[in-house]
């Protein structure tokens, strides 16, 4: 698993990295959307991040990585267990993983042998405290994304189905990669996802082939690369550790409300998710920064990945909507 | 469970907040239906529901909650067993719960163990007595929202599935939220429900900041706010029941009736259901107000909320339906 | 179940009560397919015509309500077992129903327990010799609605599936109500229904408070209201029990049979279905009446039930069916 | 099953009767479609045609019938066993009937129970050496269709399914019934029918009321009824004994193989089932007549059954098959 | 099933005949398709193939019908077994057959009983060494017939299914009917049959006299018929058998490859099979007619069979691919 | 399965030859898609491949064919076990193939008979270490051809399924031959196979001749044939073994990195999956030939390969995509 491509070597794709780093100091911010091209490199993104993120503290062998004891669910069968540390959970959605697997499902074996009803944990309980990635979201069927959203979002796992009622903390960022040319998510799914980023392929030659010499030397030994991108990686990783202490701390003055309010209204963005989350990104870039107050740079840098998937097509703005957010932020924040 | 964003907090969206205490008062005024698009707080609101509903007396272990030891279904197979004091169910069908969860089943548990046919009740009886919650429930197929509202309007679940043949009590109010950018409801079912509101996003900024710091602050520290406005809350739930006692007391004179129906022809909805619920919310919102009798400004008031999703689509009347009602409203009670 | 709206407090709907009736008196005048606007009282029809039906006599716990001892069927494996009186069965068929549980099947419970190949009834067996309701019967899938009319017309339920191979009684009139607004049936199974009402609110003010005001009492004490209505009931039980013996006795003279027929020929109605209905339909009011043979004004009152939905469209006259069928009728009965 | 309608009772329709009597002399005509209107009566005839059939001779207790001890199939399992005289099986395909109960499936029973792979006969098993009856055969699908009619046809049927590998003789005459309106069977399916008739209301206003007092007086009592034209049905079945014995003498001259492969020609029917089955029907008519040998007026009165339901649609020529018929039959035979 | 129509007793249609003679005497060429309309005696025609064919010595017991006790598979579990001489199988594809008998599948009865996963052979099995007949292959689901056709060409059948990974020879020449009105074959299909032949109702009178004539001949009395045609069918069984010894000393010069290969370059026909078929079906031609090398005579008899259902369609050529053969045999071959 | 087509006797297409080459050197490189008429060969060559490609050293029993004892997965459940060589796995995914078949699934046998989930690999298990070939990959489903794409770029089969949560190694090369007539695959699928090839029928009448005497001989006598042409297979897989030991020595300068990256931002192709693929590709090539170091002329020589399925399309520019690969190669690389 530490033999993914190192997230601090890959090239360029600022604002993903941005993203995937606030989302890191406060996974309240909600799931991150990444849309590119083919082969923009947005799965090696999502895999190197696990190599980035802290590792958490966790009762041992609780399904659900509880943190403590007490919430240790009790269909868990669990003995008195102490703490271990884990790496932050990254859990990949394979295609073809079917539903039951996802939510959970009733323990066949156990149906079967013992006779009794018992819950078998999925992939949702596995997330918890950490990032849940499926490639391609948009490939997913509809109901499939709008369940997995809605547990993101709610924290808890309900399950009600083959005779099952069990509900467990499912706490996790949701990533998920799209190519736009390949059937839209619905408004209503996109307005459910806090940050949305666009990655393209470099079109500086330069560039370009610093990418596929990395890629390339990644490919022909993995262990090399990986250790002479450790150290960048681990330096991350503190800073990231360093923001999440100082995260309550950040100050969000009246007038920063007004300014996302303004924004968000001159943008015609509906609902106040948007408002929200360009407060909370802000505030965990500012602790990223080490600043002790949320300042307008903040929400400049964060505006667009905040509220770009939020905008009402305007039939008379040919503009894509990365240019329009740019424009109000000019506008409104100056 | 408390841990839901407090009902007295909702800033605005008067009419949704009216809605839900008057069915509160007398669930006989059926469903609600709250149209609005995304990010409104459609399902914070009803969340909150639960905190401020007055708790109920049931037969500890009832399957249905029954309120009376007679009422407790044969298939429950309880023992004598005392009364508890126990909150107003408020019960939410999760996304992708199965039929089976929600009308009942066949106890595969017991049939594979005991090789016996028993009854494992589902969502409708546990949601007895309360109320059950559907979020987007035009993304719900027509026949499960036909079923839901079946049950809810008789009162009884009959389940005749996999060789059962069950009936039980499931009085509920049902309460849905929809976006009406995203599939209709047919019309056969929207009469079905008692009330519809619409929430908007409000326009006006300060408004906007309020919302948005009131979520920060609700985001950041539950406890802390939740603690805050507990005793609104309990305010509120106490008006709730003082009404609920003084509802039978509550007078309708024959010109109330009158205008009741002169209301509905003027307007032209089909059938009586209009004018049943139009009586009913304003007898419950004269409880409210400690008035002895309705009185014109009670059926202004409901009006809407009555009225608004039973008309029909009038090709030459570009009004939303809001503002037909309105219109008819003055012109009928002046 | 003796909770429903009183059949004799609903206001007005003449036709409706009137097919109800002549089908209590005569079962084999087939069913009766009740059309109306949403909230036009036709449920609240059907559940209240279950309290006005006269008892009958049957073998105690035989699953098809027979009437003596040697039509029990084999696989009921009953002991002698003396006569009963109970209700007319009115089963009501509930959404989500399943196959299954209609037309009856494999007895899982006795297969997996005793490894024997027993029937267990559906639906159909427990209405013989009483009335099966299907609300919004538009809404079944065509196969069922023409499996169910098979049955109704046969007067036997058929079971050729999952190994079974069974027959039994099953004599019921079909009771459906439709929206027409929500898909129609096809003519083939309109045609096989008996009767045909046709429902609509009352446009009259004061009609329309009476019926609110009688809805209203209803729902806040039933006890009380279906006490002040029952000697009503139960007087028109008489007649109708007087009405069914006297049956029999009631002459059509050859006249009446060519009215019937001229009337059907000039209405260009297919087949000779409805010249047998309107008959039956005549035959049965008479005795109703008390009269001693079918008279014009018998058929009159009759034939826009027996005959509406028998009509072809006509793309020359715009006319409703049943402004068609009133106008043969002065036409031809004078 | 005595309790239908008498064949001999049935006003008119003589073609659908002189069908139904040439397939009982010579069943290898094949099967027999009937169309026309709703409530022309096909069911009643088809339902009166088991009362006219002689019986037949069979190995007691033989799943198929079989005349003879060394044509009942092995899985039937049967000892030795007299031949016992039973009526013409006249079998009818209920709807909602599942392939497995037509064709035969696996004996659930059996597996569960003894752990052994049985075979349980389903309908076409027995139909064997009678008839078999599907009404609306239009509304089957048409893979069931033609799975009947290949098997009618063969006289055999192979059930290759669920590790099954069975066959068995099936000898039988599909009668179905149709509606024109309602779907059309595919020409494949139509050329493999042996005889189609046509039947439509009566218009003369004497006739329907002949047919509706018959049709009363049956339906107020059916043993009355029956009884008044027991010795009319019994003198048609004695005449078709007769005409079975007389069948195999019947000549056909070179000249009316002639006639019938000019009249084929001349209506441009295609292959040359239809000169088969009219030489097949015409032989057995004259059989029916006492004739000695085959004569144009029998080709004459067969023709339209034969032929009609093998044409193709003939763009320039507006009349219907019927008239195309009847046009070259007077043409070719003068 | 010696009961079928004999082969020498069809009249006409010689391209049907030859194509079943060539593939019996090399079952390399491919399958065989029959074009035509309803009742020109298709089926009948391949019914008959089964009594003309040379009988084969197999393993007795062997479930695919091995020439040698080491070809028997393991999975038969088959001892020591001497060789026994049957009919070349001629197996049918019933309709309704279900996959897993086609291809095989895991024995329920052994899993059930005795726990253990053992194949159960399907019709492939059966065919080994033989031919496979589908009445209609048109109306097949493309999957299986590619699948059929894939094993045909491959010479084996690969199960990959319910846990089974199993491998058996299924070498079979695959005849297909069907008929080009109803829904056609993909031209991937197409191409992969080896011959296909066109077969039409005749329209000389005389001709249809005599065909009527034998038709009625056999059915009215199978043996005496089948008895009459013996001698003829015995002959050219002999004449099969002498070609196949014959065929392998059969030679092609250079000369009528290069005819081969210029027929079908002037003719367009995709890819290579063309060619190959062409060649193999000429030389079994020349086998069948005692020559000792191929001429431009066997060429031209079997040039449209070979390649008609290979072209591609020539929006510019109104003419049906059998005359565009012909039209290009005459200019390459002259 | 050494009765195949012999690699070295496929006459002409280079352009296929060359790209399993490469890929037997690199499996990096991904997979092989093979566009080209009916009748081309193309299965040929693939099934010809087994014969080429060298053996491995592989744990003795393991279901992935593991090369140390360390990496046997514990689900194998394998005792200490020896090396063993075996050919080189190509794995034929056959027509109907289940998915659980292909991916593995619950061990139906072990949970049935010893109430155990284990797990039964499938078809990619076996795969592993070799190639896994798909006839006609564009009839599979989308998700299933995603699903191997993504197992044989990630090398990982991961199972989430049936209650079961499996990985596996997993490493093959895909190669799938298709119609480009027939359905086309997603640009988002083609993308994910490293080379494209085409193929097409000769038409040189000479070229024709050669191919159809090779495949007459092959199929008169395979051992003859296959004997024949074995040394050249031979010395073909020595060349290759060679080239694998070579090819992590062969250097790529930074100037083949700009050719790679300029060529592919002349071409527009999206991504960079297109430069890494060309890079791969002619350093295998490079090795192949016995080149210490990637030149221009193996750039040229597989970019058709690798970039021709990677093209967006150009309404403006009607060439094929062979053709613009061909102008921007001369262009940029002179």
């Amino acid at each position: 698993m530490t033999n993914a491509f190192p997230f601090s070597a890959i090239v360029g794709q600022e604002e993903m990295k941005q993203a995937m780093i606030l989302t890191a100091i406060d996974p309240g911010i909600g799931g991150v959307l990444v849309f590119g091209d083919r082969g923009t490199g947005k799965s090696t993104a999502v895999r190197g991040l696990a190599a980035l993120l802290p590792p958490i503290m966790a009762v041992a062998g609780c399904p659900v990585n509880s943190a403590r004891a007490e919430d240790v669910p009790d269909w868990a069968n669990l003995k008195d267990s102490g703490l271990i540390e884990k790496p932050t959970p990254v859990i990949d959605l394979p295609l073809g993983a079917t539903e039951d697997r996802v939510v959970g499902a009733l323990d066949i074996e156990r149906a079967l042998t013992q006779g009794e009803k018992a819950f078998e944990p999925g992939l949702l309980a596995r997330a918890n405290r950490g990032y849940l990635y499926i490639d391609e979201v948009n490939l997913l069927e509809d109901h499939l994304v709008d369940l997995l959203l809605d547990v993101a979002q709610s924290g808890e796992n309900v399950v009600e189905r083959e005779g099952l009622s069990i509900r467990h903390a499912a706490r996790f960022v949701l990533v998920g990669s799209g190519n736009p040319e390949e059937g839209e998510l619905r408004p209503q799914l996109l307005d459910r996802f806090g940050l949305s980023v666009e990655v393209t392929s470099p079109t500086d030659i330069d560039v370009r082939i610093e990418v596929v010499k990395r890629r390339d030397a990644f490919d022909r030994d993995r262990d090399r690369f990986g250790g002479a991108w450790h150290a960048d990686d681990m330096a991350l990783r503190g800073k990231i550790v360093t923001a999440r202490e100082a995260l309550a701390g950040v100050e969000a003055s009246e007038n920063m409300l007004r300014d996302c309010a303004e924004l968000c209204v001159a943008l015609g963005s509906d609902g106040l998710r948007g408002e929200l989350t360009l407060l909370r990104a802000a505030r965990a870039l500012a602790a990223f920064d080490g600043a002790a107050s949320v300042t307008r740079d903040h929400l400049r840098s964060v505006a667009a990945s905040a509220l770009r998937h939020r905008l009402r097509r305007d039939p008379l703005d040919e503009a894509g909507s990365t240019t329009r957010v740019a424009r109000q932020v000019e506008e409104v924040l100056g």
